[in-house]
């Protein structure tokens, strides 16, 4: 007898290195069924990335580090020489990057693999792969073990039976496990904690309505969908102890770019006194970007909102439509940036450079 | 060759005296089409209200009154004495009233037709059904009036070439003519001034992007479809110099109960300084009700939210979902409240009586 199998039994990404294939669930599908990719072809990744088949800064990180792995090794089959192979690898880069333009962990993955190729450039082509191989599964096994951490940390923000909101999807499938503002909630479930969670649907791609509110209840974690406009009256109704959200670009000065929406809920919380905090590893904080105001934000069609899922229109033919993918939440709506090396605490612009220090002495410490 | 019958040919609420029917626009269909509801029946009346076949409260309002001037035509036909054609009117009121609990205009169009009833209790009962007749005649006449006056009076806070946002539906749809918050739009339009007009699409039930939306790019206004969560960036974006939202119900102390989301809206816009109207007519101002604390606010079923539309699940099987259709806006988030009579500003429980000070007025100058 075997039992139905949920997304639960899969991990978000991964690589099959007999297949030579890039595995994702497909997050398009999600919640009807359960549908695995298996991509090989750069062509493919790309689409994978930017349909939204695979999201989630970390998950997109993880997904371009292995999609750029498997262009490497095809490349390093064709060429030998270093600057051939160099070129091509470059070439292929730049066009995984332009997938999604929000999302720093998508350039912060490729430009660490890049980094290994220019580090190893006295080796041969075909040991640079093997380099690229392991460093692709290196960064997948760094986001899990980054992902609990930041859910060790952001537990000590909660107690047992609060009510926790969240927007998005920052959960598991954003992720390869425990996710970023999910990670406490996971984590404090091992420990035998029980919340109450909220989950915005966000519109219009509804990535909190069939996919958090989804893992979460596969999980086993008591969840209540709600439309994004509601937050705030489930705020004003007591319900709410803590939110926590993920994020794609942290800036220097700790403006947060994150799902459209996002920086409501945290002007509704400043209101309502409901500390607010962003789950972002370091990866995900771009210290080259100095305000939130130098974030590039990704438009997307209109046929996101006017035609609900693809299937029938919900608007007039031929309206005009607005379609930012994210937003801007000030670093003074902030509570606290939760990371792998502890919680930030503003001002961030000094807080944020000592989050690095951590990182650079536990780097050291290796 | 006719043309194209859009709904501006339609009026959203009317009494068919041939038919003695009430005639609105079945709302649950645009924007994909439009149907023309004729409903003799008290039970289909009480479902057109609760399914919101007819919606919006002023509209809501209108609809009661025509209907039971319908159902006391029926009742008077078959009781001459006044004492069993009361009985039954009332408990025809009484079922009509329990359609919809947030909106006070339902409560308020039935009592008025009840007042009717009493005042004229010496009468025979088929002089005080015509009465009744006149009675709901004179409201759906009031209505425009009205709609039409808190355009004057809202067109003298915006300028030719503002931004406005509004939420849900407060437009002609809403009510006979002219709408509550796109009033000043449409006064405007028609004294030559331009807008540009964004429509959060307002879920669960989408009345933005299916009925704002919609009336607008009809009537020829530019319109821009946004996603409740675009709002604070579109503030963000200077592209917005008002709000005007409609409301349900407006408490003695100036809180407002209004579509679900309103609430947010008003938040984000007090971080950005930007000014924040509820169109009001004095129907919906409830003395009675001394805060929003004490206004009931309506629950929905959760399909509205997990189904998109009753058509595909987006959302897990068994999910817990909350759907209030309505959230208070606090008073101090409110810059003005715009009735037919002027415009209150706070401290309301001072300015609301002034404003039924004028009203009492106006009606002795009768």
């Amino acid at each position: 007898m075997t039992e139905k199998k949920t997304i639960m039994d899969y991990d978000t990404v991964a690589l099959d290195d007999e297949k030579n294939a890039l595995v994702i669930i497909d997050q398009t599908k999600l919640p009807y069924s359960t549908e695995i990719l298996e991509l090989t072809d750069l062509k493919k990744i790309w689409d994978a990335i930017y349909l939204l088949q695979v999201r989630g800064a970390p998950a997109i990180g993880v997904a371009a580090a292995i999609g750029i792995y498997l262009e490497a090794r095809k490349i390093g089959a064709e060429e030998s020489e270093f600057e051939a192979f160099y070129e091509k690898f470059t070439r292929a880069k730049e066009y995984l990057d332009s997938a999604r333009p929000t999302a720093v962990n998508l350039s912060w993955a490729l430009n660490r693999m890049e980094q290994v190729v220019l580090t190893n450039k006295a080796r041969r082509v075909a040991e640079i792969v093997k380099c690229l191989h392991d460093e692709a599964v290196e960064i997948r096994n760094e986001d899990i073990r980054v992902c609990r951490a930041m859910g060790e940390h952001g537990l000590t923000l909660i107690k047992d039976g609060d009510g926790i909101l969240t927007h998005c999807n920052a959960g598991k499938l954003a992720a390869v496990k425990y996710g970023t503002a999910t990670a406490p909630l996971y984590v404090g479930q091992e420990k035998g904690y029980s919340f109450k969670v909220f989950a915005d649907e966000t519109r219009p791609l509804l990535q909190g309505a069939r996919l958090t509110a989804y893992e979460l209840q596969e999980s086993g974690l008591d969840v209540t969908l709600i439309c994004d406009n509601m937050s705030n009256m489930v705020m004003g109704n007591g319900w709410v102890n803590a939110i926590f959200v993920g994020c794609d670009r942290v800036a220097a000065n700790g403006d947060v770019a994150n799902k459209i929406g996002t920086s409501m809920v945290s002007i509704a919380a400043k209101r309502h006194g409901i500390p607010f905090y962003v789950c972002a590893p370091t990866a995900t904080i771009d210290m080259c970007t100095p305000t939130g105001r130098e974030i590039r934000i990704e438009q997307r069609k209109p046929e996101e909102v006017t035609e609900m899922w693809y299937e029938r229109r919900m608007a007039p033919a031929g309206v005009k439509v607005y379609n930012p993918a994210f937003d801007v939440t000030d670093n003074d709506l902030i509570t606290g940036i939760v990371t792998e090396f502890g919680i930030a605490r503003p001002p961030y612009r000094d807080s944020l450079k000592e989050i690095f220090a951590l990182k650079d002495k536990a780097k050291q410490n290796k």
